[in-house]
């Protein structure tokens, strides 16, 4: 489970310092951003789910939480909208440095992303190699030939390079994955192009 | 603001007793569920937004915050994806009898509707006149039609009955708001032919 970034010290509660997922999470946050600012594409990161137990509840809006649980998500943590179509995907870094372990995402995600594309929509997943520093966008569809047609727990990191598309980073935005779903939709469109 | 519901009682903090919004978005999340478990669309609630501020760290996964804030949301509580449409709905109620303050519903809430249709997503309110027990769809599009040619700060009941469509309440789905939008899908599609 990812813990959200930003928990400040206190001095009765142990302190989180796992910085996992941060770097991706940031850039991808960023860059959602950048696709805000200049209409290109509302995509928005999904609140992490908390189970609340305990509120010191105040009318004026500054209500105090004293009690919460960290819950599992029901789907993926990315999704919104870009040319009309419906987005959806699931960013995660790995210190791996051959494969990517199926581990780090959920069982009912990745049936999210299976119901996503079964009914039109565009899913991925965003793994970032980040001790290589690679980060490759891979469709949901070259994820389930995965899955579907092999046993492994971990899929190699030669299955994102000959599969996926390397993201590159760049200054804005930050990591431009929306280039891949174009040339995707380019594909698509051809294809129906010639069905005609 | 909403606070989640399910707020357990303790013996120092005192008790969110107020269920506002809570039976609508029970109804909501009930007939999400139903086209969920059917296959018909994937729809889901957006998780309150929360800053954690002091969390009491565990190694297996069952950590405790101890002190996060309420935020507010930057979109609606509600998208997912239908015949490969991108939706997006928030969901409102009020005890109001004859106007729905617009006061419900924050400004970038409002911004977010106006960049979902713009963008080709179907947007739209759910709104409950909780003392009168009706429930009405409006499509973002009447729903600024209403707010840029008015200076009102509440939109009148006899608007919804005019412009909107009434939900019925049924056994299941209880709340069968897709019902209205494949009606609105198929005049889309019938002006599209007419283009043609």
């Amino acid at each position: 489970m990812n813990y959200p970034t930003g928990i400040k010290k206190s001095h009765n509660v142990i302190i989180n310092y796992s910085h996992r997922g941060m770097t991706l999470e940031d850039d991808i946050n960023q860059t959602n951003k950048y696709y805000r600012d200049n209409d290109i594409a509302y995509i928005y990161k999904k609140p992490t789910p908390i189970k609340v137990t305990k509120v010191d509840f105040r009318k004026d809006r500054t209500s105090t939480i004293k009690e919460a649980f960290y819950e599992e998500p029901s789907t993926t943590d990315y999704n919104g909208i870009y040319k009309g179509f419906y987005i959806d995907f699931e960013a995660k870094e790995t210190k791996n440095k051959t494969s990517f372990p199926l581990a780090n995402i959920h069982k009912h995600q990745l049936k999210h992303l299976e119901n996503i594309i079964r009914h039109g929509g565009i899913g991925f997943i965003v793994v970032r190699f980040s001790m290589l520093n690679e980060t490759y966008l891979l469709k949901a569809e070259d994820l389930f030939s995965f899955t579907k047609s092999s046993q492994r727990k971990s899929i190699p990191r030669s299955y994102f390079k000959d599969k996926g598309k390397m993201l590159k980073e760049s200054f804005r935005p930050r990591l431009d994955y929306l280039k891949v779903i174009d040339n995707f939709l380019e594909v698509k469109n051809n294809d129906k192009e010639k069905d005609k």
